[in-house]
C-alpha cells in the first residue's frame, strides 16, 4: 500500500529508482504567493550529491533538478510543484552481477520477498538517491521557514567513538567549512581521519548527526498521536541506514532523575534547562528543538562478503564500485530537509485550531 | 488540526481527558468474523491501570471498558468498534490549584499557548490516562496476530542506572513475575528497590523498555516514508515521557564498522546476526523485531517546585497527590499495544501489495 | 478498510449500530476556545429523531446526546469531541425473524457477502439511525461557521412528483412551519397528503432536498480532486438513501448553451446569474452555493414481498413495524449537517494557503 | 491545503499547469508484478487528446506519456510509477490578454482570489489539460482490472436535447465507430450535426455520460463514508465542467414508490431490476455498475462577451482560439478512467476486510 507520500498539508511525494530515467516527486499544499529562490535549492542539493570531496563516493551525477510546474514568474502559485532529477549514469550495467544476489543488510532481500520483482540496478527504489527529492521539498521549506525566522543548524555530532556532544546552535558557514560538517574543527580532522582510514579498509563506519531548530513558533505538534517529535522521529527514520531517534535529553533521561530532568520555568515562559529539547507534550514550547539522529555503517563494503542468491545457495560478492565509507556528512542535508518539511507541515496545521 | 488517529487501514482515534466522564476510542477498519476475548482485553488493562501495586500510583480507578458497537454475538462485524472507560474519579477538585499554574516539563504551558483554553484537571488531554484507550485497540490486535502466530515479548529493560541489556523473547509467565516488568529477577529485585527508594525521596527516575516480536511475516513495511520502523518510531514517541527510540543496533551503530555490523544470510534467508533488528529497508524480514524505548523521569515529584502562572509570576508548586516514581513497569502493556496497532495495520497494509 | 471517518481537519468518525449499546462519535480537530449551545446541538437531534409527527416512523427513540469530552467549561477545547446517544429499544426482537432473510434493496445481502457477518437488528451498521450522529457533528459546525456569517437553508424539494423548483434561502421558521419542510405551504399540504396516501397503501415515495449556503467565502476547495462541490456530493452520496446529487445547474445543463449558461460578472465581481451555484473551478466564488439531492422511496415496505434467504431460497417478507413512507423531511437535518461539515472542513483547510 | 490526489491505496497525484514545461503525476500503491501494455496507455490518451477529428478542439498536443519509474522490464515493481506529458505548444502567447481579465464561468476569478496570484496561460492549472494524466492512471487501473475480468463501457448518453436513455453495456469499437461516441448510429449522427451547427454559432452545448461496469466482485465499497457511489460521484465531480451525478435509478428514483423501486431478488443473489444501479448500502452487490454524469456547456465561447477585470472594470472578452463546442466526446476516456482508478482503489480496499 501506498507509502511514498509524506505530510498532511505541505504534502511531498517521490518516485524513481536509482538507475532509472529520473527520480523526482510531487510537493502539494504549498503555500501560494512566496518568491522561491531556486538557485539556493539547487546549492541544498549539492551538498548531498555524490563526488562533492575526496570523503564521498565519486560517482557522477550532477543532480540538477528541473522544476515543472507550481511556479510561476519565480513565486509558488498554490499548484502543486512537479520536479525531476535525470539519472545521468541510468544505463550502467555495474550491477547485473546482483541480479540474483542479495546483499546483507541491503534491501535486496526483503524487496525481493515482499513485491516479488525488483529493480536490481543500484539499489533500485531502495537506493538512498530517492533522499535527493526529499532535500528539494526540504529547500523549499526552508526557504518559507526562513522568511518566519525559523532557521535550522544541522551538523555531524559523531563518527565512530570520535563525539562532539553539542546541542548548540551553529552557522551554515562554520558547518561547511571541513568535509565532514562537523563545527569543531579539530574533532572535524580527527573524523575525516578515521573515514579515510575506514576507506582504505574498504570498511564503513557508523556516525550521528545532530539537528537544532531556532525560533521555532510555541504551539506546533498535534496530540495525541502527532506530536511533534513523533513525526520528527517518523520523518528521521525514514531516512535510510537511520537506527534511532531522540528528542532533547534522550536517551539520556532513562538515569536521570525528575528533579534533575524538570526544565524550571524563568518568568517570561521560557525554561533555565531544555532536557524537554524545545517539545513538551507533543508541542512546541519556544525553547530550540534539538534531536540527534543514529546512522548505522553503509552495508556496501569494498570487501568481500559471503552471501546467499535467489537459489538460496551460498555466493560471494566482490567489494567494487563508489561507496560512501561513511554517510553521514552526505547525511546533513538530507536530515536538516526532513526536518524542514516536518516543521513546515506543523505550522501550516497550527494556522486551523481556531476558528 | 486533527491529530487524535492513528494508523491507515486498522485506525484509532481516541478521545477524552483524565477527569472527564469517560475517555475511550473507536477502532475503524476491524478486520470482521474474528472471535474476541473480552476478558483478556480487560486483563491488559489491568496491568496498566494504577493501584495495581506498592509501587505504582494509588489513584483509584477501576478502568473498566466498555464495548459500544462493532461486535456481535462474540465476533468483530468489520463495523467500528466504539468503546468507553468511564472515570471514576472525575469529581475531583485535586487540581484547583493548577488552574493558573503550568507544572514543570508538564504540557500545562503548551496547550495553554496553543489552544488558548485547557482542561486542567489532572493534565486533562495530556494526561497519560488517555493510554488506556490504546491498551484497548492494542489488545485486540494482538488477539488477531497471535491468531497468525505472531508473539510479543516486552519487558523492562532499564531503570536508572540498572540495565537488563537483553535482546531475548521471554514469555508473559516470566515478565509478570514481579512488579517491575524485568524477566531478570535479581535485576528485578534492585530496580524495584531503588523505585522505592527515589519515591521516598519523592523524586522519580527514567527508564528504558525493549519490545520483541517473534514470527512476524516478512514484507511488512511500505517504503520509502512508511517504513515499518518508522512508523513503530512514530507510535512509540507518541506515548508520553519517551524521549527517544532505537531498532536493532541502535545508537550502539554509530561506533560499529560495517563488516561488524553487516547481518551475514544464512542459506535459508534467516541472518546469523540480527543488528537490523529485523528489519532491512523499512521492510520486516523474518527475523526478530526488536526495538527499545527511552522514558524520562516522570515530571510530577512529590517535592516543592518553583515554577510560573498564567501571569508569569513566580510560584511554588507543593509536591502532592499519588503519582508513580517510575512509569516503565505501567507502560510495558502501553508499549506493547502500540507495536500491535502497528503491525497489525502493516499486515493489512500488506495484503494489497498484489492484484 | 476503514471507511467510517469524514473531514480531513475538522474529522468526524462514527460508530454504533441500530440496535446496540448506542451509537456516537469522535469529532476531532475542533476548533478551539469556541463557546458552543448545547441545546442547540439538541435540537437539531429533535428535528431527524423517529416519532416527530404523524408522518414519520413512531419509533421510540429520544436521541439524547452525551458529550464524554473536548468540551470545558461550555467551551472547546481543541481536544476531541466524544459523544455517544443511547439506543434505547435496543433489546428488541423485531428483527430475529430477518436474521436469514435479505431485504429487497437494503443492505443484509452486501454486508453479509462482504463481512461473512451481520447484525441483522434493525439494518445494524447500515441503518440511517447512523446518520444521528452526524447531525451532532453537523450542529456544531453549524454554530461556527454561523459565527462567521454563513448560513443554511435546507428543505423539501420534491416529493413524487410534486416539485417546489427554487433555489432561494428561506427562513428556518418557514421551513419548519410545517411537517414536510418546504417553505411552499400549499405544495408542503400536497406533499403532506401524497406521504399519508402513500403510507395506506403500505408504499414509500422518494424525494429532493435542495440545500442553499449563504455568506461562503470566496476561496473553499482544493482542486483539482478536492473540490468543493466534489466533497458536497460526496457528503451527500455518502447518506442512506441518496441516489443523485446536482450543483447549480445541474442536470438541466445537458440541455443549455455556453451562452445561456456563462454566469456573466458584475463589476463587484457578482455574478448576474447563478448557473456554477456558488461554486467555479472547484472553489467558491462568494455567490450562494446550493445543490440538489435526490433520495429514492425507503426499501422498507408494509406489504409483502419476495425474496431469497441466506440459502438461495424464495421467502415471503411479511410488511410489518414502523417506518417512514417518505424519508426526505426527516433527511432534512441531515443534509444539512453533511454540508456544515464539509463547509466547516474546507474552511480550515483554506487557512493554510498562504504561510 | 493540499487537494491533488485521489484514493487512498491505489493513488493518483497529478501535477502541471495548461501551458506550463509537462504535466504528469505519481502513481502510488500500484499492485505489484504486473505486466503492462504501454501502448494501450497511450492509446487511451489518444481518445482524449485535442485534434483527434474534426469535432473536437483543433488545438496540437501529441499527449506523449514518458514513463520514468515504477516499471521494470515492462512490469510493474510495486515502486511509485512517475510520469510526465510534456506541453508541447507551451510558449503560446495567446493568453497574454487574460492577464488581468476574468473569463466568465471559469477558475479565473476563484484562483485569483483564493490564492493571490494564477498562471493566466490557457486556465494554468484549472485547464482540463491537467485530466490527462487521470487516463494514465486510469489506463493503468483498467488494465489490472480487466485481468480480473472487470470491464467498463462508457459512452455519450446525451448532447443538448438529444438523447440516447441506455443502461446497457456496448462494446469499444461499436463505442468509438463515430465521432461522438454514442453507441447509437443515428443519435450520434445527429448529435455530431447538433455539435457542427452549435460550433458554427461560436456556441457550446452541454451534454452527459453513461458508465456501465460488468462483473465488479461483491464486496466493493466501505460504509458509512467511503460507500463506493460516493466516491465514484466525488471521482466525478472531480472532472472539469461536470455538474451532476446519478447511480443507478438516479434522480428519476424521486418519483418513484417502493414498490416499484426495489430490486427484487432472483434466488441466486442477483436481481429482477437494477434501480440501485450495482451498489446497494454503499457496497457493489454484483449487479452492473451503472451512473450517468452531467457536463455543463463548455465556458469559453467564439463570440464576444461581457466580463470584468482584475481591476474591477467592464471589458469585452472576444471569442477566439480553438476549442470544443462540446465537451462530451472527449470526456468518455476521462470518466473511464476515473471509474476505473475509483474501483481499483476500493479492490484493494477490500482486501483487509479479513485477517
Amino acid at each position: 500500500m501506498a507509502g511514498s507520500s509524506i505530510g498532511t498539508i505541505f504534502k511531498l511525494c517521490t518516485f524513481g529508482e536509482s538507475h532509472g530515467i529520473a527520480i523526482g516527486g510531487v510537493i502539494d499544499g504549498v503555500p501560494a504567493n512566496f518568491e522561491l529562490d531556486l538557485e539556493a535549492i539547487q546549492k541544498e542539493l549539492d551538498k548531498r550529491k555524490p563526488g562533492q570531496s575526496a570523503i564521498v563516493t565519486q560517482r557522477k551525477e550532477s543532480d540538477t533538478v528541473q522544476f515543472l510546474s507550481g511556479i510561476f514568474e519565480g513565486k509558488t502559485t498554490g499548484a502543486p510543484i512537479g520536479f525531476i532529477i535525470p539519472n545521468e549514469n541510468q544505463k550502467s550495467t555495474d550491477y547485473k552481477h546482483l541480479e540474483h544476489t542479495f546483499r546483507p543488510s541491503h534491501a535486496d532481500f526483503t524487496y525481493q520477498k515482499k513485491f516479488g520483482i525488483r529493480d536490481f540496478n543500484g539499489g533500485g527504489r531502495s537506493s538512498a538517491r530517492e533522499t535527493a527529492s526529499r532535500v528539494v521539498a526540504g529547500a523549499i521549506a526552508k526557504q518559507m521557514l526562513a522568511s518566519l525566522g525559523i532557521r535550522f543548524s544541522t551538523y555531524v555530532d559523531q563518527i565512530g567513538g570520535i563525539r562532539f556532544q553539542s546541542t548548540e546552535f551553529f552557522d551554515q558557514e562554520l558547518i561547511e567549512s571541513n568535509l565532514v560538517r562537523c563545527p569543531d574543527a579539530q574533532l572535524a580532522a580527527e573524523m575525516e581521519n578515521l573515514v579515510r582510514e575506514i576507506r582504505k579498509e574498504g570498511d564503513t563506519i557508523g556516525g550521528a548527526i545532530r539537528c537544532v531548530i531556532e525560533n521555532v513558533p510555541i504551539g506546533l505538534g498535534e496530540p495525541v498521536f502527532d506530536k511533534l517529535h513523533a513525526e520528527l522521529g517518523k520523518a528521521m527514520l525514514s531516512i535510510n541506514a537511520v537506527k534511532g531517534f531522540e528528542i532533547g535529553s534522550g536517551f539520556s533521561a532513562i538515569t536521570m532523575r525528575g528533579s534533575e530532568h524538570n526544565d524550571l520555568f524563568k518568568t517570561d515562559g521560557t525554561t533555565k534547562t531544555n532536557h524537554s529539547g524545545g517539545i513538551q507534550g507533543g508541542i512546541s514550547n519556544g525553547m530550540p528543538i534539538n534531536f540527534r539522529v543514529a546512522f548505522k555503517p553503509v552495508a556496501t563494503l569494498m570487501q568481500d562478503q559471503l552471501s546467499i542468491n535467489t537459489m538460496g545457495e551460498e555466493v560471494t560478492i566482490a567489494g567494487k564500485g563508489r561507496h560512501d565509507a561513511c554517510v553521514v556528512p552526505r547525511a546533513v542535508p538530507i536530515v536538516e530537509a526532513m526536518a524542514a518539511i516536518t516543521i513546515l507541515d506543523f505550522y501550516l496545521r497550527n494556522k486551523s485550531i481556531h476558528l
